[in-house]
């Protein structure tokens, strides 16, 4: 179980969101709207991407990393590592 | 007409596998799958929507913004004024 | 000349204050303040360092980018796909 | 005693050189360098101070958060909920 089990219907109704706001993009860009206007849509949605995941990540830490420190290990180390990489990708993209 | 209007197309295609991006996740969500996997697919539907924001936003500057700076006067700067609050806005989100 | 020239002095301003915040952050290390006061200042250093790039590119637009637009040719679509480059590193970074 | 004290000869030389590249930046636009230019270096130096911050964080994971971790409580879902604060505004930063 991924340990954002709890809050699956939140994400995949915030999800569904963002796959609208992709879809106006579309219709924008279909109807011609103007450049400024579609380019305040899209960082609308990259700010919701950017949301949706800083909230998996919280959740991440606190069930899956927290879990792992608890047991120790090798393991314990080897999650932070991948925690953090995910972070670094999340900060430079 | 839109600046951007005679790479329509390509635009639209980009926005259409950036939706399929956003489903994926959906999908991936649903399947309650590995966060550290989901984050990684979050990271490229973002940068994919930043490319996607930069080769618009380098159109409005060859088009609408030069257009402008040929005319001259207030509607000059004020194009560019607007612009960098597009460029701030994607820079910050 | 260099398209910012007129707000050198602004500039100057806005460096030696970042500069003021690295050094900071060199004592707060130094001095072994909690991370997370560390990774707050380090946030309002970055955010500090995208203003001032900002209002250059800004400046830049505004002067070097426009008068090549109105010079026309190969050399006014030079000036836009740099700016555009400058603005994707800054966008990615 | 800080999570990262373990490599504060590695953070101070590198924020030294962070400082050393705003110093860097002071000259430029001191000498009126091309925009462009100092833009490459902002972007080289907003790398170098986010770079400075992954580091960090991740020490402060593998440290303060998995020790939180491990005592339980909430503690340690205080440690998480601060730790993620951080990473937002390093991400929106």
């Amino acid at each position: 179980m991924a340990g954002y089990s709890a809050r699956k219907d939140d994400h995949s109704r915030r999800l569904r969101r963002i796959e609208g706001q992709v879809r106006g993009l579309q219709r924008m860009v279909e109807d011609d709207k103007y450049c400024i206007d579609v380019l305040t849509q899209v960082s609308a949605a990259t700010s919701a991407l950017q949301s949706f995941a800083l909230s998996l990540l919280e959740e991440h830490l606190a069930h899956c990393v927290a879990e792992a420190a608890r047991e120790g290990g090798p393991e314990a180390q080897a999650k932070v590592k991948e925690a953090s990489d995910a972070i670094a990708r999340l900060v430079r993209s």
